[in-house]
């Protein structure tokens, strides 16, 4: 068997490398920088237990020799795919619970050892777990199987090795790429060709194509066609039933679209291999604005009426005051709605200017805009670093940052939904309510005032019917008692997004974690047809226990 | 049993109203016009049979006496409801062919009643065919049952009772709609809320909401969010096994999405019995143009640049010189390339010159642009008629035309489908020279030149991956043999679409004239995946039988 190596070691139990990790001084320092900005005293540091002191239950299978060069059962390999990036998951693994590790890890090199892999493991009653960068925040990768499983094992299918760019094609734009690509691994594939996909999910970095696809992530652009779904063209998943292949199709009416079906499976179907994926050329023209407004729900009504207004800007996310002081870019109490478009062949300043207009009619103040095309030349008007610059950097560099939160003793987690702008407002107003009132109580801490937790709030994406709310908790966490006072805090809040009939995920999937409150959102029919899809696809029951459906009879 | 009365008698053999159908003179009229404006000769006058002459054969099924007010079993019922308006069901109809009409016409008022016509159809093992205008063009509403049918009967269960706009959330932009309603219908209603949902078939007259869901229409814009896939924020179905129902969502990331099986899923799984559909504001700001091409392929590639641009224009529609000559927007062997934008909320002209810009770069020669807002005040540039507004009158004009030229002796008929850019150019130009070749052969005309038949093109949808080029084919038709000759060129041409990889429908739907290629086009595992769910879902096959997959076991 044969344990991958990589040039620099990530870190098996958190975000990025082994030596991005603060040291204890360093995280000393992290909890007094918390304690004065958010005010709060976090619990006290814990540092991650050694890999080698890890008690990891013995692997129960043992790969047929033929293909045992496709597996490992080392421990760092067992341990790293035991769990996603969850708080929860991070908080157990740091302590050293990994009750389920899987058995085994995979990592065919094409889809024909993918196939054979699904092969043995049918032979063997092995679920199997996809795993593409496992930053799954819903327990995807976890396997944390049925009551009534009685699969021997689990095998854990690492894509990683299937990271090509495999064609391009640059008269339609559009590129084959393989399912365990990274974010970083196909962009600088496609920028050999002058050409993006441009899907910049928080997770961008280590998350993959296929699980993009898999999870349907919500990707760059605040509006238009942004989520993962509307940028595949055709896609390939091999079943345990066989291998699905779907034409390449720039648009069809021909019967419900079967793309539509593995879109969003959650590795509960199969396994997607490779995809045609709508790519774009590089963007040229840019133009950004930041716009800061008073009230929040006032720079609310600007976002619906730029997602109405038919300008589709690539991208108008709102922040409240709590998320721009804690992302350093406004610090006066202002929510900023940053707006920017992008562009590889007009100039785009006139749709910015029109979209500034209307936030202004909506309350806010605009800031100078920036406007340039890619050598840098401004487009007549004076170019300056924006807040739309800092948010950006803020973002990719927020999942490190909480690794560093959590071992200072931060609880820190989000969770994030979706809902039409008729009960936006109130339901915003309920949700942040909510939070705070548990998230005080499970911590010990005021609801208000100093020595409160920090309940945040943004809108990551904006349809013309409806937006995306994405919230940020920070809080003490109790320590040993981490995951209960999280659950505890994410069960409330789902009840509350459950009762609003908002939906438990706008871009985070399912996973484990939400399966309570997908199975009361979605209409029960459609449950049944899934799990008769899944019966015709996956007989035994081997794909991903436990998510999306349980079709009984394993 | 009840009869529907309505207050202009709609032809039931045909489109529109009785009293829009010329007499013989007028017919005599038409051909003498085709001869000199098309050059080949039509095979001369047919008129219906008249309703009373109809041999139909006797209804099986006799309803329920508690639910018969909601069925009618009169010849006009029976006759109106037993075939599409497909070429091969208008002239087999006119002729009095109609082998296959339904026993009986349930038109179920609310869902209840839809439900309880369900439970009765089950009970007594009807087929159940919904009906919403009844106007598909590929055998969808026919009760072609499958040869291993064992269907005491079939009922036509017609939703055009169902029409109102339920709810209107002006905030969101969205509005609850039943199924049965028809394009004015609905748009009348939204109009009083200064909303539309703009989507435009060529059917828009007699079509429905829930016919548009079910077959995946295509809609009003050419580029962008236009097939109504994109529309649907949520959908109601009644399935035999129960109520589906998906939350009101601008966007989730929850598993598959639910809607996405109900779009396309052409009543084998159940009755669409109403949609929140997004809607928007009505169109305030205007502007369009028209770009000559001397060569057809130089205007694709300016649709194509236009695609990919990022700007999203309203209109962005090719057609070729034999189409720009027949629709009178053009006469001097160019092609017509014309483009629009329009908005509710802000100026578009200044994106209309970025387009123009982009299609003088690829060889057109732009005409004069035309730019106004709602109260026909122009933006600075002298407004005229322009060849976008005789275009979309040839559009919906078409289908009356249709039956006249039918009448006449005429073939006439379209396909349309879609395909990547990269092989957009030559593969149409195959499909022109076979459609031209065959069509020749069956016609006994010239293939070129004098006499010979006219077989055009134009692309009706541009995507940035790709575009749906749609064909239309005039000939000298077959007295008597008529769906005989068609089918052949159907078929001669559907084989040139599915073995270049093209889809079999872009927006006209499978029914039961595409299932054979539709069966080649899909993946396989995706076939059981939907048999599994139609299963689920209608237990008994009562759904549409003979439409895109068969269950068996009935």
């Amino acid at each position: 068997m044969a344990e991958q190596g990589d040039e620099r070691t990530l870190k098996w139990w958190g975000w990025g490398y082994d030596d991005q990790q603060p040291d204890r001084a360093g995280l000393e320092a992290v909890a007094k920088g918390v304690h004065e900005r958010l005010g709060f005293e976090p619990s006290g540091v814990v540092e991650a237990v050694n890999l080698e002191d890890l008690d990891l239950p013995p692997s129960r299978l043992t790969p047929t020799p033929t293909l045992s060069d496709l597996f490992s059962d080392s421990p760092r390999d067992r341990a790293s795919h035991a769990v996603g990036r969850a708080y929860r998951d991070i908080v157990r693994t740091i302590r050293g619970d990994l009750p389920n590790p899987p058995d085994l890890v995979a990592r065919p090199g094409s889809p024909e050892e993918v196939d054979a892999v699904l092969g043995w493991c049918e032979d063997s009653n092995a679920a199997v777990i996809p795993f593409g960068g496992g930053t799954s925040v819903v327990g995807g990768v976890e396997a944390r199987l049925p009551e009534d499983s009685d699969h021997a094992g689990v095998v854990s299918l690492d894509l990683k090795r299937l990271d090509r760019v495999l064609e391009v094609d640059p008269v339609s734009l559009a590129a084959r790429i393989e399912g365990g690509a990274t974010g970083p691994g196909l962009e600088g594939q496609l920028r050999e060709h002058g050409l993006t996909l441009r899907h910049y999910p928080q997770s961008f970095e280590f998350s993959t194509l296929g699980g993009w696809i898999a999870t349907r992530a919500g990707g760059h652009f605040a509006t238009g066609e942004t989520h993962i779904d509307d940028l595949v063209e055709s896609a390939r998943m091999i079943a345990p039933s066989g291998e699905w292949k779907s034409r390449r199709l720039p648009g069809s009416g021909a019967g419900p679209s079967p793309d539509r079906l593995v879109i969003g499976s959650e590795g509960t179907l199969g396994v997607i291999v490779d995809a045609w994926m709508r790519v774009r050329e590089r963007p040229r023209w840019r133009a950004n604005c930041s716009v800061l407004f008073e009230d929040f729900f006032d720079g609310a009504a600007a976002v619906r009426a730029l997602a109405q207004s038919g300008l589709q800007p690539a991208n108008c996310r709102l922040l409240d005051a709590t998320e721009a002081e804690i992302n350093g870019v406004s610090a006066d109490g202002s929510s900023v709605l940053v707006i920017g478009f992008e562009s590889a062949r007009v100039p785009v300043v006139e749709r910015l200017d029109q979209a500034v207009e209307i936030a202004r009619d909506c309350g806010g103040s605009p800031g100078s805009i920036e406007s340039r095309d890619a050598e840098d030349r401004a487009e007549g008007r004076p170019g300056e670093a924006s807040a739309s610059v800092d948010w950006r950097n803020a973002f990719l560099a927020a999942p490190y940052l909480r690794d560093a939160l959590i071992c200072s003793g931060v609880l820190t987690e989000t969770f994030e939904t979706a809902i039409t702008w008729d009960r936006f407002d109130e339901f915003t107003r309920s949700v942040l309510e909510e939070a705070r009132r548990v998230t005080a109580e499970l911590s010990d801490t005021p609801v208000e005032g100093p020595g409160s937790p920090s309940v945040s709030c943004r809108i990551t994406h904006a349809y013309s019917d409806g937006a995306a709310p994405y919230f940020t908790v920070l809080a003490p966490s109790r320590p040993g008692a981490e995951v209960a006072q999280w659950d505890e805090i994410k069960r409330a809040v789902s009840e509350v997004l459950d009762s609003a009939g908002a939906t438990i995920t706008h871009h985070h999937a399912v996973g484990r974690d939400h399966r309570e409150w997908y199975d009361r959102q979605r209409p029960q029919p459609f449950a049944d047809a899934l799990i008769a899809a899944k019966r015709a696809l996956d007989p035994h029951g081997l794909m991903n226990p436990g998510v999306l459906v349980d079709p009984g009879g394993h």
